[in-house]
């Protein structure tokens, strides 16, 4: 791996029980940390802050030190580990909570290990929004901050997320949230009105529709999904994306419009790795090259 | 003008009443022959061949003429033209049918006048299948038959329509057809079996998340839209669509992978023009001159 800086990157760590139309998998790695980490440590050095609870299956995400992920950062706290259960419809774009049980993520409290508040890259994961503007404050002195965040809290907290917005470099959103955010339905429209708040990029994720790019200072980027001919669990794409674009940005360190969309190319084809199988699964197995491989075979899908 | 092929296409001449959060129309050009007509217009001579009747406001396509549409295909029958109207939401994806009138359309009995059934590039948009069927027999010898269809005859004329599927080279589709169609939710998956059928192309139209062109022999071709600050009226771009693509492919004679991917774009620009304004109202005053300005633009945001 040649890299040129280290990626820090806080979410949600939990234990998912996750049904879609190609089978049934329970207690499996999820959270946001897990997909972050295995994707972004393919590309640059990343440390991971999340809570877990004691009963934690710690030898589950052994293979990630090998990807030079460092754990410093994720705090085993007395109690039960965050565990959430969906179930997908035939159309898995549609999906349906059957529970979410919060149990040490409820009092998480993120602090950042000395090397992970000097890294030059942050990526703020979905968490309560009070918690991302803390860890920013524990940041020594960031070169690019993404952020990505939901529903919930663009309805529950929104001053905060209107705050972290007007501080962050690149926001990460998908078609939904975004209208919730700002009322506009078209994603360029509303990405417009987000870059008037301050950061520099939006990076709108419309999943099997893929991706835009909207920056400040040059064309917007339209980069189309991986088609895959089965995908298996749509769990963890956008972290998987979120994850990989950033850490190909930390192990490049080069903010060029080019390599941007080179990020936003690294993010969609590491994320249709993700949706092949259930939860880490997919991502555990592949390497450097077969991301390399796949870039390969996107471009013949998109030069005209 | 430069071209090669000519193009015929057979549809629906209609007079629309349409609303949208932007306005609305009464009594404008519809149907997919106009759209289709001004867009392949501006690539290669073409022949629309249609039905209206004795109301319809002829000195309004005068400007078709000097495009190089043919109208001797356009019967004028005694009665009423086909009338639509409907309202889009402010979610333009989702509108309402406020009303259907035949007229004249109810007996359209398509008859090629000689020039039409000898071009090599025919365009069967959306009419009954029996009347694609009676179309096709018309033909001398066409070199790529395009065909378009919609949900209420793959619901109610099956039979014909995969006869119709066995019968053509490209099949042009959207999002939701295909699923009906196939049973496929992915694109990919539901094209796939679509090939299988017969047809050397599909073309799935995703609206404002692209179009995918799957081809037999080459790699699919994953195509964004064009983003728009503000789209005024959607109707008619999936015709407008199908015409500059099958206008461009008839131009330039050339089938081949490459070509078939430019025609893919031609049509994504020219669609792009046309929901800017209500009917065919920008499809009218734009060139060649802005189509090229605005493929150009394109190619700055899809380049990585």
């Amino acid at each position: 791996m040649h890299y040129k800086q280290e990626l820090t990157a806080v979410g949600s760590a939990a234990l998912d029980t996750i049904e879609t139309p190609h089978g049934k998998v329970e207690d499996v790695l999820g959270g946001s940390v897990f997909y972050i980490g295995a994707a972004a440590g393919l590309f640059a050095p990343t440390n991971i802050v999340a809570v877990v609870g004691d009963d934690f299956p710690f030898d589950e995400i052994e293979f990630l030190r090998e990807r030079n992920v460092n754990f410093d950062g994720l705090e085993t706290a007395m109690g039960d580990t965050f565990r959430w259960s969906g179930r997908y419809h035939k159309n898995m774009n549609i999906r349906d909570t059957l529970s979410t049980e919060l149990g040490v993520f409820a009092g998480f409290e993120p602090k950042l290990p000395f090397g992970a508040a000097e890294a030059k890259y942050l990526l703020l994961a979905n968490i309560h929004p009070e918690l991302q503007l803390d860890v920013l404050e524990q940041m020594e002195e960031p070169r690019l901050v993404a952020f990505d965040t939901m529903n919930l809290w663009i309805e529950t907290a929104r001053e905060q997320v209107l705050e972290l917005i007007k501080k962050v470099d690149l926001v990460i959103i998908n078609d939904e949230e975004i209208t919730l955010l700002t009322g506009e339905i078209s994603p360029f429209a509303g990405a417009s009105k987000i870059i008037k708040m301050g950061p520099r990029y939006v990076v709108v994720k419309k999943g099997e529709h893929g991706s835009v790019l909207i920056s400040r200072d040059d064309p917007p980027f339209l980069c189309p999904a991986f088609p895959l001919a089965e995908a298996k669990d749509p769990t963890g794409a956008g972290d998987t994306f979120a994850g990989a674009m950033m850490g190909y940005l930390a192990a490049t360190d080069d903010l060029g419009d080019f390599n941007m969309r080179r990020s936003i190319i690294y993010g969609t084809i590491t994320a249709s790795f993700t949706v092949e199988d259930f939860s880490i699964e997919r991502l555990k197995q592949i390497t450097s090259d077969d991301i390399e491989e796949r870039v390969r075979v996107f471009r013949t899908m998109v030069e005209f």
